[in-house]
């Protein structure tokens, strides 16, 4: 072989093992929006624990599983819940057929658009608000319905779509964790026919993978075609202590990670963590009042203080959004 | 190349194709124990048609959701449930705890093995029967209950396993469409957690894609451990007019194709097949006496009365089991 043609092929090989290196360097990054501390450190190191076949902590596809709260957790929980204001628009675009509302409560105020009034009547009025609104129709006629609301409606304080107000380090976290064959769940307090419509395309979890609340539904046959009428009775509250409960009617197996905001999700933090091999319990902490909001132990929205003792107390990875995310939302620069 | 290693090579190119050929034709049969006849088909054709890209029925591989039926649809129900098998031997095995049931119905008659009168009180001794058995555990304790049991107990008339008195042809079925991308869900009126701990196993059915009836469950710290415990309060009835809820609920996605044999499953085929774009509805028809049960309108279990006839009305495929399939179970020759 003559000197050119080594020469040629040594130069090949470095060109090929740059390359090689460049291409590992990128993939070794699959969470580009999370900087560089202890809450991307636990994250990456949980999935190489239970993924790697030689780990003591290898965990089977099939047992991989992630469970998400929404609000707060994937997508902002602020000014005010997300499907509050989705039961507020529709009490405005009813209102024509029903004259009565102008003088009762909890509709006249919020016609008025006078949210705090129209929730003074707690847990009664936020009720009437919702059977009103999210009830009384088919399932198929409440899928158009939030179709066409989440295709229009616009948040208030960015002015954009609510689909665009979820996380992009959290779009990086459900994907990288897709990649190295985790199923994701949402197991959220909301209205699981609320999500549905919307969180394959937004989050790339299908209908079957998300747990919520929800009223009861009542098969007929209308017309000689069956329908599911939704009914204006409770059906599960997919919160606090219902989420364990949730997650074992659904799925039937205990996660191995899972991923919350608030108090609301302390239990699902617990009944993660309580099983045998490696767990990853994380809390996103929102710390940053410029990019997002700053809220915790007192905030009426997503009140974060038992679980947070319990974080620090357990070593679970609380994010801390100022310090640890360099993007919120994906439309940031 | 010299003459014998051309030779060597057209031989290995030859043997190469025919051993290629031979593993098209077998893989053309993906359902051997299906004999050629109008069931058959309607099931090649329908997969055909929702897998092709080309098709006018094209279905992505996210929405070829399958529904399947338990009891008499993938495994026998005859002489009696087997989950019904199950609570008669739980109550055999837990009668020292409970001398008071010696002299009390249903408990009694269970005790002296006689299932008649043990459920001549109907519905309400039924209930008696399995929350004296479901109930009163965790979630954990109870899937080891059901474990240890399904590992030993016997069906009465084979003498083998229940987990092998499962139908042959509908195993083949479960893998042919699964191999063509559909997720297969059980929708049973069976106890949801009495099936989880042994579906994936027999069926390759993962829990999470397991809907049955159910009991509540409740969470709490026990000794510093999360549990759930199982209480003695029906949950959700998962048969009827409860399985298009059951759907809705747990997949929130109507499914393309379903698989019943009685009239528990009529709604459930009501619901698949009102949907738009090709759909399969199938009925196992109970006709061999001989290799199995004989039995339909005038049933007490499995009754197949108005599903047949709205089977003949609507042209869904009714599997006659004496001509259809030749083979029954696994293990016959």
């Amino acid at each position: 072989m003559k000197a050119k043609h080594i020469q040629y092929l040594i130069t090949a090989a470095l060109a090929c093992a740059l390359g090689f290196t460049s291409t590992i360097t990128r993939a070794a990054d699959p969470l580009p929006s999370w900087n560089d501390g202890r809450a991307k450190q636990s994250i990456v190191e949980f999935v190489a624990k239970v993924t790697k076949e030689s780990s003591p902590d290898f965990v089977p596809v099939a047992e991989r599983i992630a469970t998400f709260d929404n609000d707060g957790t994937l997508w902002c929980e602020q000014p005010l819940y997300f499907q509050l204001a989705f039961a507020l628009d529709r009490i405005k675009t009813l209102a024509p057929h029903h004259p009565e509302w102008k003088d009762k409560e909890p509709f006249a105020s919020a016609l008025k658009g006078d949210v705090k009034s129209a929730l003074a009547g707690g847990e009664h009025a936020l009720l009437e608000l919702v059977m009103a609104t999210h009830a009384g129709m088919t399932t198929q006629e409440f899928e158009q319905i939030v179709k066409d609301w989440i295709a229009k409606a616009k948040h208030p304080k960015t002015g954009r779509s609510y689909t665009e107000i979820v996380y992009q380090p959290m779009l990086e976290l459900l994907a990288y964790l897709r990649a190295n064959g985790f199923k994701n769940f949402i197991v959220s307090g909301g209205g699981v026919e609320f999500m549905r419509p919307w969180t394959e395309g937004v989050y790339g979890i299908p209908p079957e993978q998300v747990i919520g609340s929800s009223i009861k539904t009542k098969f007929e046959i209308r017309d000689g075609k069956p329908v599911l009428v939704r009914l204006p009775e409770i059906n599960f509250i997919d919160d606090g202590a219902g989420k364990p409960v949730g997650i074992n009617q659904h799925i039937g197996r205990r996660p191995i990670a899972a991923f919350g905001n608030s108090d609301g999700d302390l239990q699902m933090l617990q009944w993660t963590t309580a099983g045998s091999g490696a767990r990853l319990a994380l809390i996103v902490h929102h710390t940053d009042a410029e990019r997002e909001w700053a809220y915790d132990r007192t905030s009426h929205v997503g009140r974060l203080d038992k679980a947070l003792d319990e974080a620090n107390a357990k070593g679970w990875t609380v994010v801390d959004m100022k310090k640890d995310w360099k993007r919120i939302f994906p439309w940031e620069k």
